[in-house]
């Protein structure tokens, strides 16, 4: 492996992609796989592919194709899985249980250390084996422990309010679910997950095929 | 107006992010926008938003940036928005009911019709006004029913048995949220999403920012 530079956002949002297919490529027991039907299975081209991972240094041999795992691992290792990531959420409505209770998550090293959520019928309550806290704890907990990602899974009324307390508590980054933009100070990473945009493309899709 | 001609997917995947956005500043009540104003609230350039419209027809006016009100509304077009689509969902874990409860699909036209699930316990609750029905009514209601797209909100290894239900029932696309690629046939466009490929995006920028 070369020394890493700075590479491209649309690079790195395709490496999940290509880690996602290779995971599933490992659990058939496949072992290596063609640039060509690599290519294939992410919709993509082989040179794509190549042209993405050479600014990582140097995977596959030519006429041989890629080695599975051990592609699956080093692309796992720039995305930076082997460090494992404390997180919370907060806001434990439907969405934010079932983000609780995804089961990947564990595996590739994501780690929900705490749920807060500010309805009293709410707090008390067990998901995944986590007790809901108070979100008035919220700040002292942030105090005492390290965490990497908080997930927001509130309204979109109440999601900006968190913002400034985690960037107070030393929170990296934030993973928002709730309907809005956050739009946050340099001190904090923020991906917002839109869920709706892939349904627009779909209702495009549509249109185009059926009518 | 032109004609429109195919459109590569990485534009349709661009559109819903323009209609966010659009939508975003006509609650503000902005009526106008530059080309370079809108391209820094989307990410991109001014070049590429003026390549990825030209692509539909003639939108803005040299010098004097976008209307928000009629491009939206333009966007909204293209991506079918303003022909109502009904919906189906099933699996009402809380993922699935997370998704019935979302605020923005009726504004945009897109109506959930019925909510299935395999569970007692779940049958016959309601969610958002809707009484989930028992999944051994759901060819039924498709042999009555015209149905756009069905939402798949179930565990992995239950989601492929209901692709073939869909297609049978004359379902025009499906909206994946099991975390399990679903590969169909001709007859049935699919959306896979995957939720946690922006988290481990997240993951490879929380090391390159605070290592």
């Amino acid at each position: 492996m070369k020394e890493e530079k700075p590479i491209a956002i649309s690079v790195i949002k395709r490496l999940p992609i290509y880690y996602r297919v290779l995971t599933k490529l490992e659990q058939k027991n496949i072992e290596t796989i063609s640039s060509g039907k690599l290519a294939e299975k992410l919709n993509t081209t082989a040179s794509q592919i190549r042209q993405d991972l050479n600014q990582f240094g140097s995977f596959g041999h030519k006429g041989f194709g890629y080695q599975v795992s051990s592609l699956k691992k080093e692309i796992g290792r720039i995305l930076g899985l082997e460090k494992q990531k404390d997180m919370i959420l907060v806001g434990a409505g439907n969405l934010g249980k079932a983000i609780v209770n995804y089961p990947n998550f564990k595996r590739r090293g994501f780690n929900i250390k705490a749920v807060f959520d500010v309805d009293p019928i709410i707090v008390g309550q067990e998901v995944n084996g986590i007790i809901i806290k108070d979100v008035k704890l919220l700040k002292d907990f942030l105090e005492n422990n390290e965490i990497d990602i908080a997930i927001i899974t509130t309204p979109a009324e109440s999601a900006e309010k968190f913002v400034d307390i985690f960037v107070e508590g030393r929170v990296k980054a934030i993973w928002n679910f709730a309907p809005i933009s956050l739009n946050c100070s340099d001190r904090i990473l923020v991906e917002n997950v839109h869920i709706s945009e892939s349904l627009l493309t779909l209702s495009y899709m549509i249109d185009k095929k059926f009518n």
